[in-house]
Order: C-alpha cells, then structure tokens, then sequence
C-alpha cells in the first residue's frame, strides 16, 4: 500500500475501510449473543448465496464488506459467550490488535535475518511462560531445549514424534532394522491427533498401543509398563509416548510423574500434550497436576486455548533442539546466510514443518503484557469457579449426573434417561441456537460436554444455559 | 469483548486502540521506504531491550503499542517496495482486512459445522481459482477431487507425499514388502522443502534421486525415466515425482508434459509445485508454463506470494480426495457431527495436518473481489514487464552478466569477477538498507538474485536499485 495508486488499495482508502472494519467488529461483538451459537444453514446453502463466478473487474471494499452479511448465517460463534462446544478457543482484545500488526506488516520469519524481532520475541515470550507456568529450567532457550511456535497441538505433537522416531531409529527409520519395529503409547482416552501423527509420520497404525484407562480416564502407568516390557520382548523398539494433561473427552490428567519414571527407565520419549489444560499452570495452586515435566522430552499446549490468545498459536517445549532440528533441518544455499552459519541466532524454519512463519510471538508479547500475570491468573481461576458452580447446580438435579472428574473447566455429564435420550437432547439443544455443546462416548454411553472458558462468558451465562438444558430435557421427555 | 469488563478489554477500548492500530498501520506503509529493507541489529539486540520478566500487573495498550518501537528495527521489512530477496510475499489492503475480520471473529472451521462458511468460501473460492488459472477440472470439488488451503508449500507438498507414499504402498508404508523400497524424485533444482518432506514422512534421504537438470536448470525427462528404470530393476518402487513451476533458484520450469507421460507410464504420483510461479496462470499467456497439469496428482501455489494474499495461504489441489483423507482422516467420538455422517460435507481438517483451521478462504475471496480477474493480471504482468526491463539494462552492462533464463520475474546474475567479489557486493548492498537481494548459488559460483513483485514497487524502485548495484559494484573494485 502507498499514498496513490490505480490498482492497488491506497493508504487513505485502507484507513477508512480499516476503521470501518473495526466497527464492524466491535458491531459483531457487542451483538454477538444475537446470533444462534451454532450456525443453523444446511450443507451448501452459503455457497448457493454466492455467485457461480469470479468477478472480472474489481469491485468496491463497501461491496465486499457487505458479503459479510452472507456469510454470517454459515458463521459457528466461537466467541459467543454461550459457546461451550470443545474447548475454549479463547480471544481477547489485545491478542486481534497484535495479529493485525503481525498481519499488517507481512513480514516472514522464517530465519533470524528475515526479521530479528520475528524471532527473538518468540524465543522471549517462551522463555517467560517457562518461568510462568513453573516449567523445568531445561525448556529455556539458554540450555539446549527451547520453545517455538506451532499453528496447532497436532503439529506440536507430530513434530516431537519425528524427533523420537529419528531419536529412536538412530536417524535410520527407513531401515530394516527399525522398520515396523517402533512403537507409540498412548491412553485410551487421549487426543486423535496422535493417531493421525503416527499415521502421517508412518509408523504405521500398527504401532499405536493403546492403554488401559482407570476409572478416572487416566492412563494406568502399570499398564504402560507392561505393555513396553511385552513389547521389548516381542522385539520391538518403545518409542514415543504421550500423556495427557486434560485429556479433550474429559480433561482426565494422565499420572506424569509414574509415567515418566517409566520413560526414563526404558529410555522413551515422553511428550506432554497440555493442550488446553496446559494453561491452569499460570496458577501455582494448579501446577501439581504436571508434576513430573521434569521426565518429558517435549511439551505443547496452546495459547489459543485457555490463554486468551487467539487462534493460530500453539507452543512447542522440547528438552533438546537438536532432536527436532536434526531430523527436519534441510538448508540449500538460497537459505543461507551469515547470522546462521555462525550458528549465533536461532532459525525456527527448522523447528517446525512450514518454512514461513508468521510474527506470532507478537500476540503472546502483547497478551501476556496487557494481562500481567495476574489477569490471566484471576481468568484461569473464575472459569475454574464457575465450573465448580455449574458441577454443583448439575448435581443437585436428580435428572443428570456427572460422569467424570472435574479437575478444571469441562464438565461431562448426561440425563439419566440414556444414550438415545441424550442425544435427542444434545440435538435439541443446539438447535435453540442459545448456546452449543458437543459430545463425546464414555463406556459406550452418548455424552454431554460443557466446556468454559469463554473471554465474555459470566456466571450468568452459565446459569441461563443450565436452566435452558433443564426445561429442554422436561420438553423433550 | 464486551461493552463492560474490569479484565478484559472493552468494545469502546478496542474501537480506539483499533483505530490506532490502523493509523500505525498506514503511517508503517507511508514511510516504510525510511527503513533499513533488511534489519541491521546483532543477534540478540533486540532481546537485550526486552524487560527481563513478565509483567505482574498488566500494562496499558498505549503502551504496550509503543513497545513497536523497540521491535521496529528487527524488522526486515517484507513490505518494502525495495525488498528484492527470496520471493514476493506481497500483501494487499483487502488481504489484510479480511485477515482482520477473520481473525477478530475467531471462528474455527475444522469441521464443516463448526462454521459452515469457512469450510464453503474456501471451497467456492478454490473452484474459481481453477476456472481462473485454467487448471483441469478433476481439480474442483465436483469431481472426486478439489482444493484445500495450507500455511504454506512446504505443508502442500508433505501431504501430496503422504498421499503418495500409502497410494504406491497400498496403506501398508510401514511393512517389510515397501520397507526402504519407495523412491521420490526431484530435480537438482528443486526446493529444499522436498528434501524436507522425504524426511518428515520417514521415507529416507537415500530414498530421494536427484535428476540431472538441463542448461536452463529445468529436470531432463529422460534422467527421470532412466532413474525411474534403474530403480524399478532394482526393486524399488517409484512412488513421487515433484515437478517445479518455476525453482526457487531461478524460476527454472520442469517440462510437466513430458514428465506427466513417464508418471503416467509408470504410475507414479506427480505433485506440481509452483508456489511462486503458479500465479502467472492467472494470465493466459502464461499458461504454457504449465501445460500437462493433467497428470498432476496434486498441483500447490501460494497466493500468499504472487497474488497479493498476505501469508499464510497456500492452495494445494488433489486429482481424488480419498488419497489423502484416508491417509490422515481419525475421527474421534468428540468431532462426530451430524453434516459429517451423512457425507454431505467437507471436513477439511482431514485435509491437513492441523486439526483447526482459520477462515483464510475469506482473504482469497476478498482480494479476488477488490482486484476481479483483470487487476490481478494487469499487477502480474506489470512485474513480468519490469523483469524484463531490469534484464535489459543488466544485459546492457558489460560487468554483470545473466546466469540463467528470465520467464517471469527472478533474476539470476552475477557480476563477472567471480564468486568472492559478489559476495562482497552482495554484503555490501544488503547493507545500505536500501534494497535487500537474496543469494543462489549455480555451477558452484555465488550468483546474486532479484525477485519482483512487491505490491508498491515500481520501475522507478528497480531503476533505482539497480544504479544503487552498479555503483556498489564500482566502489568496492
């Protein structure tokens, strides 16, 4: 953009539209709760509404900024305060204002040179969440370990196993002599994403063990052990193993600390997937359901989750960059230049798969400032509160029951009129359009996930969806 | 956001501090040419600048904004008319608004359901694409096929691998019949993220035959079949062949015909990458370049490079959906959904390896919109235009000569007194700030590269430029 210019938006013209688009937005917030939470078109109907083809000459920003109307019947609200489907996809104020700068510049960080402050923000911001969330020291960049940004946890959780299947297989996976040889553990209860990883990675669907869950959904480390000791004997290689802080199902806490006692003995890799959960450990009172981070050899969870910070933004830890660099770093002479072959700076392109990146660090610097710790410290606890609430309303109606523990901000919970009824029930109640829930399955049983979380969700809200929940269920019996 | 929150900014505060945003936003464009192209800091500058810890109490936005200051100069500016390395990454007015809308919104489009216009925009918008750029229609989503947006090109061409590797080994990649057996293909001027691909799915670096290239750097089909023969005598199994629209190097373009007949042949996955050059197609008479699309399993280009599409935003295009769903789709009882069962819709997380995805089809859809098809053609051809203008007045110096053909807009040349002197101009140019060119290295020699296609760069900026060379290069004699 500049001053003047037929083809391209001019600067005067990008300040009108920009504050316009602004207006628009706090327009769409201000209204937000006007909209059915969960977007009631049919498949296709959105595409119906837009014309079959591309315009040849261009047309007006006014113009295109009202095909927003189109759009927003097909919009699912993610930051309704009602929303209560999967997991908090939190934003905040500071974090838009922050991707509209990194936006806005454009600017690529793929090496160091590319933009220095690309970079040494991220490598900041990650060091101070590794003093924030009482992390181990060897996360720092100033040891061998060190964080890097990642779109999602399912890339988080791919990368760390290439790095075990590199760590495993000696750098040789495609050999015979490792080939169908290395296996993954997980629980009965983690996160699909492991499975995809282990396929896209392929080790073959083959190699996933999955273990037994106890009745809290956790992992059962005594059941991993025997597992791993069944699978060295049958010869093959243990892996890679990921446990859960806050499984998505039910935000179960896998037991780090046996587990990693178990890794460590048969030298595994242990990854810790805290996606969501993650979070809880701005506060020190919530810290112990990590204990044990010590063991693992990497660590995810998500800003765009639980910390207000919004969506793409995932953070990898990982004891030691050498194991992901080593197995991803490819650098052709296009690439080269002095900061790098000096070896003084990092180049995140050989942290992860993409090898642009954009300036996210920017939104954590921007959060984290505008917040302090203690913003985001009293946000963590009112959901944890709230969740207490609503866990408390739920069980004192004979109707319902709560079907796992609730350690932090997910309630899973069913009408004990059974599966079928359930989920006419679920059904029902996101066709109101006043708040969206999602489900899952429990020992084959259909049940309801409330999730919170929400930047804009009160007591109040909550309170008004649970009573919506109870004369649903009364209508529907 | 809301209009009222102790914690969290406010709808009226947003308004304000949004318009800032903008306002910083055009005065960073308007003087963005003060700027040094390519940061000058030392490592770790930036970081020294930052406060230690992290704030206990949250801090202002106004303040938090002028901490831009401090990051300011660890920018290489991506934007600058003058920025002349690697590739264009150019933005636009209506690329960054959408973002805008996109991102403050937040929605999540991982399922259809959970915004059905994120899943149809991109859809609708991908189909245009094809018609536009006249791609085969086994690329739209009404045949078995369709398009998909990635973060980037290295992400594309990972999972047109991963399609391949369980397509040549029938699902069973990890088994001893395929063990170190599937074999993939590149030019010698291929980009590193194949390299990069071939590791991250486990295939093996042995794994990859790099194909002698001809004089004008492009790969010489009858290498490939020769390597292709040899292998299949050697019980290998040809599985993946990368064919270039335009090499990173020197836009060298791969006769995807002849070699879309030997896959063919052979049957064997060919993935088209022309993530920078792909969007000359938007102008019929480019379209040669890429003629033999038809064998293309799978074609990716990057609107965030050359078509005015602020990063990220890669499109990838499958010839059968089912390659790659079936190697990466796991639906866990969380995600099921009613549109989903029926098979009505799109899950597009299926289609890549992040499970959440943000609206980037409404930056297509609005930038396609603002420019329609002829704006877009007339900004590509003015660079096409420009190159060749440089090329001449390069060709009219008697101490710089052109090192490889110009088809679009890269320009590959050196100065005639030999790798070490242009490395020296090099360095010298880069750091006057006033322009920032990239480095390549052919025939072993240190060649000087020159990207066009910043959205506000002009003949004046590159006539400009390349005085500045010429002068640099006389000085340091």
């Amino acid at each position: 953009m500049n001053k003047t210019s037929k083809l391209h938006m001019t600067t005067d013209e990008f300040r009108k539209q920009g504050y316009k688009v602004i207006d628009w937005l706090v327009e769409y917030y201000e209204n937000i709760e006007d909209y059915p939470v969960l977007s009631q078109v049919k498949p296709g109907e959105i595409r119906s509404n837009l014309p079959k083809d591309p315009p040849i000459k261009g047309r007006s920003y006014n113009d295109i900024l009202s095909d927003m109307d189109i759009m927003m019947p097909g919009m699912t609200h993610w930051q309704s305060p009602n929303f209560h489907a999967f997991f908090p996809c939190a934003s905040s104020g500071p974090a838009i204002l922050a991707d509209m700068i990194a936006t806005g510049t454009g600017i690529v960080g793929m090496l160091w040179e590319t933009s220095p402050s690309c970079t040494e923000v991220e490598t900041h911001v990650l060091d101070w969440l590794v003093d924030m969330m009482g992390m181990p020291e060897k996360f720092k960049s100033s040891t061998n370990g060190g964080g890097v940004i990642q779109d999602t946890a399912s890339s988080s959780t791919l990368i760390s196993l290439i790095g075990a299947r590199e760590y495993s297989s000696n750098g040789e996976f495609n050999s015979i002599a490792t080939k169908s040889k290395l296996t993954s553990y997980v629980s009965s209860h983690s996160h699909s994403s492991i499975e995809k990883a282990v396929k896209v990675a392929g080790l073959g669907k083959n190699s996933l063990r999955v273990i037994e869950a106890d009745e809290a959904f956790a992992m059962k480390p005594e059941k991993l052990k025997e597992q791993i000791e069944i699978d060295i004997l049958d010869g093959y290689i243990p892996t890679f193993v990921c446990a859960s802080v806050g499984t998505t199902n039910t935000t179960a806490m896998d037991p780090i600390l046996e587990i990693g006692k178990i890794c460590k003995k048969y030298d595994i890799w242990l990854h810790v997937d805290a996606a969501m959960a993650g979070a809880a450990a701005l506060c020190p009172e919530f810290r112990y359901l990590q204990d044990g981070l010590e063991y693992a050899s990497s660590y995810t969870f998500n800003p765009h989750k639980w910390m207000l910070t919004n969506f793409d933004c995932s953070v990898l830890f990982i004891d030691d960059r050498n194991k992901i660099t080593s197995a991803m770093s490819v650098v052709p002479e296009y690439l080269k230049n002095k900061g790098s072959e000096t070896g003084e700076v990092i180049d995140y392109m050989d942290w992860s798969i993409p090898l642009g990146r954009k300036f996210r660090g920017l939104k954590l610097w921007q959060v984290i400032n505008y917040y302090g710790i203690e913003g985001l410290q009293k946000y963590i606890r009112e959901d944890v509160d709230n969740t207490q609430k609503l866990k408390a309303w739920i069980e004192r109606d004979d109707n319902f029951e709560i079907v796992a523990p609730v350690p932090l901000n997910l309630i899973c919970f069913k009408h004990k009129k059974g599966s079928e009824f359930n989920r006419r029930l679920h059904e029902a109640i996101n066709q109101t359009g006043k708040l969206y829930i999602t489900r899952t399955k429990i020992n084959d049983e259909y049940i309801l996930r409330f999730s919170i979380g929400q930047t804009t969700g009160t007591i109040n809200h909550i309170r008004k969806s649970w009573k919506l929940i109870q004369k649903i269920a009364e209508e529907i019996d």
